[in-house]
């Protein structure tokens, strides 16, 4: 899961701390859901627990860990980086999608309307945004017929978009968890009730992973060295382009 | 208030873009206080009111105006733009720390639990890494006596920190709009009466906000290119750490 570590002190570690801080996350979504709401199913109530659990896995955990590839693989050739880029992209957004599913099935069955609160807002932007970055980001740099000069124009933005997208999911994911339990737990909350201190605890992680992940994704000296044949296409591509470093690859 | 366009193009629409944003987000929060909640006053109940206003004005407009400081004012000598920097986020943390105040006494005098939610935790968080953060730029980059080396080690963190601590603060944000509006109109929030659908603009105005200060502080080609004189001296620099770009100027 780890490469490339000579050219670039102290990223295994930061990486690393990014994966046990998501797993932790993942565990106290876990915990949190089994232990004080029920546990999860596809079905009644519990329904409505999966949507939690799909959103931090997918939203989170597996969104970050696609921005965390051309990091982690810098030394692998950037076809095989992309590849597994969009497919952990995709994965999340699959993910995702069947969390949104759980929460529309379980507001239907229940006759809650639909998006009315800040966390369904911003929970459709992101969803929405991110689907639309998972296309744009085909259609640039996987699709073959895309030229350089707009790969290029395109390229800060996507990934600029990729570490906002993280953010604004993580966001959304706090304010998830905000309803949840003042839905629940409206009451004994202000008594630091177990469940409550659980849940933000969960919150921090969260916030930790997402600030440890964009750290790693935007430091300068940890971004990917292009490979030797890369640079001569890159070089060229600068010529054409006049505004792309060949360094800056992705 | 807005100067380098030639250099920049298209700097000077991002940053009157984000200009209308933040003023449109403090005009939505002052509506919402003033239309639905009874106002604002350093008194009674209504004292718990100017904790949103003072952070929606603080924590985030003036924070993120402070960010912008050295793309707005890119060929004003980097002295000046740092004073200015440093002032507007002084203010900014004066105004959170008294919106802080607000919400401190209000608790108090109500007999509620303080920072128990993830909203508090988050605010607190956020403000102790803010008022960290500033005591260390101070440090760094206005005291005199910080050495050039410690300085350029320093400055990436910096400039992470920076963008990260408005992401939070956004999120931060976002999290009391949702417990506000859950604690006033849990049972009206699903039926879109407007205050929520108020309530909820706010919020996305902050995440534009934010997302648009964050664009505008890290597009690369928007960076403030150093004055001649401060090109001789960055190349000194460069050799002295082996690690900065001469173009980094913050």
């Amino acid at each position: 899961m780890e490469g490339g570590a000579p050219r670039a002190p102290g990223l295994r570690a930061y990486v690393a701390l990014s994966q046990l801080l998501g797993l932790a996350a993942l565990a106290a979504t876990g915990a949190w859901l089994g232990r004080y709401r029920g546990g999860v199913a596809w079905a009644g109530a519990l329904r409505l627990n999966a949507h939690p659990l799909c959103m931090v896995l997918g939203a989170v955990f597996l969104q970050g860990d696609a921005l965390l590839v051309y990091r982690v693989f810098r030394t692998e050739a950037k076809r095989s980086a992309k590849l597994l880029h969009a497919l952990l992209h995709g994965s999340a957004l699959l993910v995702a999608v069947v969390g949104l599913a759980a929460v529309v099935e379980a507001h239907g069955e229940q006759g809650i309307a639909h998006a009315y609160s800040l966390h369904g807002w911003c929970g459709a932007a992101a969803l929405a945004l991110y689907a639309l970055q998972w296309l744009l980001g085909f259609g640039f740099f996987l699709f073959p017929g895309a030229a350089a000069a707009l790969r290029g124009r395109y390229k800060p933005l996507h990934v600029f978009g990729g570490v906002a997208l993280l953010g604004l999911s993580v966001a959304t994911c706090l304010l998830g968890i905000t309803e949840m339990l003042l839905f629940n737990i409206r009451d004994s909350y202000s008594q630091f009730v177990p469940e409550g201190v659980l849940a933000n605890t969960l919150g921090l992680l969260l916030v930790t992973f997402g600030l440890v992940v964009g750290y790693i994704v935007t430091r300068e000296d940890w971004k990917r060295p292009p490979l030797p044949e890369e640079l001569a296409l890159s070089m060229d591509f600068k010529t054409l382009t006049e505004g792309e470093s060949p360094g800056g690859s992705q």
